[in-house]
């Protein structure tokens, strides 16, 4: 796919997993770990899966819903944010898989620039600071919950990728 | 249905709404209030849809996943909990419903004891130090994201119903 005459890079999202995303943020998502059991035997609580960060000048917890039409695939990245003063949640409420694209440091280069993609059941919480796209739900039209910091400050951050924009798509093209 | 040769008092959960559960805390769904419109036109974002209270003592947010197994109707009520410290948030992932049974003011009486059923697209949230019985989905085993306190304290207290228990059900039966 060219840019003003450029080929864009074409990035294959991977499929998320903890470790691969420990430099990023958490991976919300039950039975990796074994869970604890409570009421009475009939339910399973696992427990504390994300570093919810939130309390930076002034802020406090707050808790959305987003409703999102899916991307269509292979997706533009043009641009990333980051939200410099807290952590930022995500949760599918419907079983929809969704790509996770984001750069480590604190200016992104587009050659470490890093693609995920969901299996359905797990959710996502990128640590303060973390430079991301915007949600990119795949599938269906869904709702996710998400789990961020309502406060003061300027809390967005914008960085345009110019030249250095991609493409991200699936290996296997759906 | 008796309890000691007592019969149980008989309660009809109601439709859950913003108005009748705002003494309790908060109904967390997206639609009853105008969202805004977020990443170039392609999401609507629902804020602040919930009064998350954790940091009483020490505490921080937390997220986790709770599986259960579906409750069966009708429900006995024998006992009641709540977390002094903090709110509790729990919203489905699948779709589910579930049966949302509280009590107002410090100490519960049995006759003030309310029960609401979701619509299965409603989450919601405990206000901190309300009385309330543990999880009880409907229709299948499903899973929730909860959001509430992790920290130092005891933020468990229960409460025994006796004589007063009770059952909730349906009116319709579903």
């Amino acid at each position: 796919m060219s840019v003003g005459g450029r080929d864009r890079r074409r990035l294959d999202a991977e499929p998320l997993t903890r470790a691969a995303f420990a430099p990023f943020g958490d991976v919300i998502g039950a039975g990796e770990e074994p869970g604890r059991i409570i009421n009475d035997g009939r339910a399973v609580r696992f427990d504390d899966l994300a570093k919810v960060e939130v309390a930076a000048d002034g802020g406090r917890p707050t808790i959305a819903l987003f409703r999102t039409e899916p991307a269509t695939l292979p997706v533009s990245v043009d641009a990333l944010e980051r939200h410099p003063l807290g952590s930022q949640a995500f949760v599918p409420l419907g079983g929809a898989r969704f790509l996770v694209v984001v750069a480590p440091g604190a200016t992104p280069i587009a050659r470490e620039i890093r693609a995920f993609v969901t299996n359905g059941r797990q959710g996502i919480n990128f640590h303060r600071g973390i430079w991301h796209h915007p949600l990119l739900a795949l599938d269906r039209e869904s709702e996710f919950v998400v789990i961020d910091r309502f406060g003061p400050g300027e809390n967005l951050e914008w960085f345009e990728l110019g030249d250095e924009r991609l493409v991200v798509t699936l290996e296997s093209g759906r």
